[in-house]
């Protein structure tokens, strides 16, 4: 059995507080940077690689953070989460999001159900249905095809799979995979709901309402929204709506959908894309086969993750750089910089991912930690960033380690040769121009045009951002997120925090407010 | 004359750091919390509010915001700059963007042109295009109507305009103002262009090519990418095209377009949304008099920013407000939250605006600062950030100051009564919560489920996300980054950070690489 710690009682973190500060600018530099940059890098799935060489880390910091991963027994504790422990203590749960796309240790049974069988059968499930779909063998009432999907859901039921399908969309049209156009409606703003609405064929257009717990206030409000839509266009909402949802949740089991489909409470939302919540949203829009190859690029990426040397688990090895940055060098916020249009809301998806799962001040026994924990995360796509907030990264007061993704080949492969290059070589250009500037930095006398460089950055590179990419992708930082968890000692897979928030909105419109929550009810009219 | 001096050179800037610190959840309890919500708002144009009760401020901490603004010669400064100093002494441009949209003090003459003059000449021969446009007068080469417009720009070309349409677009839909549809290209990733293409009618497209010096090298690959669209189409691309730039720009008398409006470098880009940069995508896709209500807000807000009196002057509470919490409490970012599906993308824009004015480390005169200065910008619209990264906000272990916007009713007006309340009304419910929720927090014993509140927030609120609201909103926070560019003596106007990217970026283009840039084009190809 594992042993659960905080991070400040780990000899090794003590030591890694103990070890040499690398000055990034000097190692960058010359031969050395070049050696860095083929040495410092490990293979991922799907012809992909993590490269760390712009990273304020050596052989005896490396060593450091291998120590420390094998004294919070890190692998010890991934293998004890994909075989069933309950890891969620909070709320007494396994968590098998892993188990959605592969098979990593032993049979996990609960409540007398092989759940891989399960998530396996459900994804059959789906993958029926949506070739139904495809087929016109499920259609509208008047018999005619569905042609655009609309998710209602709202966090993890919306930004993965919103991000996932964003990151497919145009890869699905050049490959001859896009089978219907998705949509996708999640805030209570009435104003969402109902932009949505008029830009779709309410006729022609199949609805999948995602919440597990089957009680999501926003997602139920826009349920509603959505058959009055339907109500007024003279349709029977029953035939243009599935659930995915729990089996125990009040929508399994409605004559209110065509069919449903189920996730149980070991998968977390924002873990959940590929899961059903994925799933059925993502095999309707570009056919189950395209759903698989997604899955099997993360199944391969999760196995990298078993392994015990940091140097061959590029998760790892993120994780544990990125607690480094944290906790010794004190940094507060990671920017994810990802050089892809098709990845525009890939950033925002692992916002949600990361900050809802680390962004917390108690370990997994409920007691206040001494040190820092999850950072800030945001970012857009390059080269759009380096024309907004790049200013700051590279010449602000405080520094801000990078993540960067870039891929060799376009999507679409359309593409212009301007000034001796193409699109793809500019945008490539940049992205390796930018880690070299912001850890190299120039000088200049005059001080307005001199950057300091030592700011650490890491890339991802690949072939293309195919679904195989992407599943390695997401796997690739779930398992981060799940290593810097299990490194602070955290539940990274509750969200107590949340909650407080839903309680006092209920009061406002339930009127039983005094205090500050009365004038503020009063100033927005309610 | 104003005097340039650096932050802590200010005798109310130590005196300040001295202030009794408060306890925000202390005072947000009970009556008083009522009392501060009623008493510490501000109005701001279109009938607004900026409301900073649960920020942890008090009369003693207001009076030395006063001061400091006092000492800093904020609203003297702003007075010098809207009348025509030099105040972007780097690039020694005048800073003229107010100017765009009202006339706050003398008459500004450069180079023997009136430059207020300038931009409304400007303004009306993009109005006499859009409108004509609108009428059928200028068409494609058959005759027919244009029905899409497409803004080819990077930076402050792309996110503040792209960001103001989005706000706009379901308000115009439903008020019977739209005109036609806009997109927009920016990324040189070459799936930008093509992704957008393949959604274009391009036959009945009119293309902006927006770049002020007019040779950005995106937007510039991004026009040949469009002109080889259509021309594979069969069709003549100066009949599809007009250009926004400056007067001595390479694409200024071009007959490669059907037309040419005129900025200038007293614009800077992140702030060119009221200027022809955002008036000819705007007018075209609303039409000319809507973009002169969004004007019209901004210039009334403007006003409201020459005031003296802290407590009439919202930008410089707001600005004055997030400089005592950088500077003085030590947070090191603000999330920028917005109660509203139509402000999804204005985070993005405040993100550039801000953190491209004040993430710099030199003072106007290139001399490096003792303090931190502009902090991390990032947002989500509200409720989705509740679901998202919120738990990290309310029980991480590092407090981020947070700003609200949110309007009493929704810009379609279609809605749904579930339980008792509309959606708008639980949207509203739900802001009104949270601002209690970051303040107050609760009790518990289960310290997982403890709230340490104390977390500081504004809000801005409005009857209605309108053009006067929107253009008054953008002006806030417009002038609200210059304030504290000001009070850290920066010069908020240049952006040399940019700069060393993109000369490295041409060399890995060039091959003319060694050490770690060679490897790093190795390594992606190129």
């Amino acid at each position: 059995m594992a042993e659960w710690k905080n991070l400040d009682k780990l000899a090794a973190f003590n030591d890694l507080k103990n070890a040499k500060a690398v000055k990034l600018k000097e190692v960058m530099a010359g031969d050395n940077g070049a050696k860095r940059v083929k040495e410092y890098s490990i293979d991922m799935a799907a012809d992909m690689t993590y490269n760390y060489a712009a990273k304020a880390v050596d052989e005896e910091i490396i060593d450091k953070l291998q120590k420390l991963a094998d004294e919070a027994e890190l692998t010890e504790k991934f293998e004890a989460l994909y075989n069933g422990e309950v890891i969620n203590t909070g709320e007494k749960r396994l968590v098998l999001h892993q188990l959605t796309r592969g098979q990593l240790g032993n049979k996990v049974v609960a409540d007398g159900v092989d759940k891989r069988e399960f998530y396996v059968g459900v994804q059959k499930k789906i993958a029926d249905f949506a070739n139904k779909v495809h087929a016109g063998e499920i259609t509208n009432a008047k018999g005619e095809k569905f042609t655009t999907v609309v998710q209602i859901g709202i966090g993890g039921s919306d930004l993965g799979p919103r991000a996932m399908y964003l990151a497919l969309e145009n890869w699905a049209k050049a490959t001859g995979n896009f089978k219907m156009e998705a949509k996708f409606i999640s805030n209570v703003d009435p104003d969402d709901a109902a932009g949505v609405l008029n830009g779709v064929d309410v006729a022609h257009a199949i609805f999948i309402l995602v919440s597990k717990s089957g009680t999501t206030l926003e997602t139920l409000t826009n349920e509603s929204f959505v058959k009055d839509a339907l109500k007024k266009a003279g349709l029977d909402a029953s035939k243009h709506m599935i659930a995915v949802t729990s089996e125990t949740s009040p929508l399994a089991k409605s004559s209110d959908y065509l069919d449903a489909f189920f996730m149980d409470d070991f998968i977390g939302g924002r873990f959940s894309s590929t899961s059903a919540v994925g799933g059925a949203v993502l095999s309707l829009a570009f056919g189950p086969e395209v759903f698989a190859r997604f899955l099997d690029g993360a199944a391969k990426e999760d196995k990298l993750a078993t392994n015990k040397d940091i140097k061959k688990n590029p998760a790892m090895m993120d994780a544990l750089i990125g607690v480094y940055e944290r906790n010794v060098l004190g940094f507060g916020a990671t920017a994810v910089l990802p050089y892809s249009q098709a990845l525009s809301r890939f950033p925002a998806h692992l916002q949600q991912a990361d900050m809802e799962s680390n962004g917390k001040s108690v370990n997994r026994f409920g007691e206040p930690v001494n040190y820092v924990t999850g950072p800030i995360i945001f970012g857009e796509p390059g080269t759009n960033g380096q024309h907004s907030f790049y200013q700051l990264l590279h010449q602000g007061t405080d520094i801000i380690p990078l993540q960067f993704v870039g891929f060799k080949n376009s999507q679409i492969g359309t593409d212009v040769n301007i000034q001796g290059s193409t699109s793809q070589q500019k945008l490539c250009a940049n992205v390796a121009a930018q880690i070299v500037a912001f850890a190299c930095g120039k000088d200049d006398e005059n001080k307005n045009k001199y950057f300091d460089g030592g700011r650490p950055s890491s890339i991802i590179t690949g072939e293309k951002l195919t679904p195989e990419a992407l599943g390695a992708l997401l796997s690739h930082f779930e398992n981060k997120i799940m290593f810097q968890g299990f490194t602070w000692n955290l539940n990274s897979f509750d969200q107590e925090g949340v909650q407080l928030g839903k309680v006092l909105a209920k009061k406002v419109l339930a009127h039983d407010t005094d205090g500050a929550l009365k004038a503020y009810s009063d100033l927005l009219n309610i």
